[in-house]
């Protein structure tokens, strides 16, 4: 088989292992997958699983089959060259006595970017960089991340075909079909942090866990929009493990069990919640919350990724919209490009990214 | 190879070459295939191409390769047994010397149904219905109109992912892409009619014709709902071929290249409407109206199939609304079925089937 080829193929299926940590990689580090080569077999594979866990080159090289001097390694990610919470995989590669690595795409950590790869050939090691797009789209969260210093922002709405989340007197309940809910629970596993209003907890009370027990068990950081310090002490969210942050006024005093992010102004600023949410180290962000907030992030633009549940019914004209914001003329309508549509039970699932977004 | 998976191959062969008619078949008939299978060779096709033309069944015999005598013919409709501009192919296939007849559907006809069937088994013709779903859906105005004196009415509105169809000013060229506008043309081909009201006439003074050569030249009936006689001598309507029926008010003078169906009320009673489309002969109507008439037939319930041209963009919420229909519950919601997703160039298509619909 020709090289190139080989490459891509062996590659991919790196990128499918790294696919293995969408719904356990969620704050810090990027899903990274590797597969080693030796004589035309693989010999190791390895993922990455966890948040602060051994990296996929390091999981490789320890459960190989063989020997791994002389093997190729295949890494969907640049191997990270600087000392984190585990050994640069750089060493690792090196010290095993690998002779060419080829990598899906290049590490957008600027403390990497480039330099695992230098490192590696200054090892007479032979490199290789693809730059699959498959490879990027893996870890949307980190890329965003590192190169803007804010986490990737996914907002999720249930509505009918006419655009309607709920009727006149509020009614909301259900819309969208248990499948649709349940497919909610994919877009929270893979979210390092869930982002809501405190109108959200004051009418529905939600717990915004994962519950499904293929994702594991540990749930994203709930953050609630609470400036005026709202919240019921007995919220279902402090029922269940997990932070809970509440963002809020400076002046006012919440339940002991919360982490306080304080803020002066009348309102909470989505952009510097967002810097701290990054700090934090999420990489994903999922936006669940009413229309009124759903809107200020349609209207501020800090949206990256729009995810409707759409059911194929007609609420009509009283009914109130997904998006409570005043456009005027055509040209400056909210512009999204359409990423998938998928089937979700008796529903669509329609996905559109921002494109107004630099990620 | 089995018997019964022959006939459904031979049989879905004929139900695609039947399909040869969905833009040319589009008053009083049914588009219908047929193929002859002599010693398991494909011995000759037919397929009805023109309203009024010849049937697939004697097409197929007519350019039959060698003598039909001993053959089996594949229909995807029930073959008719009674004389209309055209002699019963039931005569047809005996007289061949036809020895076995395989059937997609029955026709829904009452003066066919079954009794095409009984009169070639009468002949000593084996005969095997097989009832597909694929033969059905290729003629859902037919069908209609067979059991109920209605044609089949596909409604088709442009509008935001929000749902909206115009700015607060009207303003609405152009929603989705011209790929979505170009699609349109499908829809308008396949129609036995188009029913548009006077205020898109007067505010986008369409010409509401077929211009894909694809699709021949043939262009609908054009009905305009135009109660008080205010559509233009000049309109747009008129300058190109093809019938335009005007519904009005008795009262009112029209011009005199239009066909006039009166009515004695305030408005254009819509089932009325429909019922004189089918003694017309029209199979399928499409509904290219603003959201007055689309509400219209949203409230009313008159409609079977909903085409959804939908541009991945947001307009707000003082945009108009694609329903101007008032919904106090939930449950009373107007429900479909999703019927088909495609993406059409930038935008997508989404088909949704009225869940109370009898057809």
């Amino acid at each position: 088989m020709h090289r190139p080829k080989v490459d891509e193929l062996y590659t991919h299926a790196a990128i499918r292992l790294a696919a293995k940590g969408l719904y356990r990689v969620t704050r810090n580090n990027p899903r990274v997958g590797c597969i080693l080569v030796k004589n035309g077999r693989v010999i190791g594979r390895g993922a990455h699983l966890q948040d602060g866990g051994a990296h996929a080159e390091v999981q490789a090289l320890a459960t190989a089959s063989e020997d791994p001097t002389g093997a190729t390694a295949y890494v969907s990610l640049e191997p990270c060259c600087i000392e984190g919470r585990t050994p640069p995989c750089t060493s690792a590669l090196i010290s095993a006595g690998i002779q060419r690595v080829v990598v899906g795409e290049l590490d957008p950590n600027a403390e990497v970017n480039g330099s695992g790869v230098r490192e590696l050939r200054d090892a007479s090691i032979s490199v290789t960089v693809l730059g699959l797009a498959e490879a990027r789209s893996l870890n949307p969260g980190f890329h965003k991340r590192m190169t803007l210093a804010r986490p990737y922002i996914r907002v999720k709405s249930g509505m009918s075909l006419d655009g309607r989340v709920a009727m006149e007197n509020g009614e909301s309940q259900w819309i969208t079909s248990s499948d649709a809910r349940q497919d909610v629970q994919r877009l929270r596993a893979r979210s390092g942090a869930i982002v809501t209003g405190i109108n959200t907890i004051l009418n529905d009370d939600p717990k915004l866990t994962v519950r499904d027990a293929r994702f594991g068990t540990s749930s994203p950081m709930r953050v609630v929009l609470d400036t005026h310090g709202q919240i019921p002490p007995d919220a279902e969210l402090f029922r269940h493990p997990g932070e809970v942050v509440l963002v809020c006024n400076s002046s006012v005093t919440l339940p002991p069990n919360s982490i306080k992010w304080e803020h002066d102004n009348d309102q909470a600023d989505l952009d510097s919640v967002h810097e701290r949410l990054a700090e934090a180290g999420v990489n994903e962000v999922l936006i669940e919350a009413g229309p009124t907030l759903t809107s200020s992030y349609l209207q501020t633009g800090l949206w990256d990724e729009f995810v409707f549940y759409v059911a194929p019914k007609i609420l009509g004209s009283q009914a109130r919209p997904v998006a409570q914001v005043k456009i005027d003329a055509l040209c400056d309508a909210i512009d999204g490009t359409l990423q998938s549509i998928e089937e979700i039970g008796d529903d669509l699932r329609i996905v559109i990214n921002n494109s107004e977004s630099c990620v």
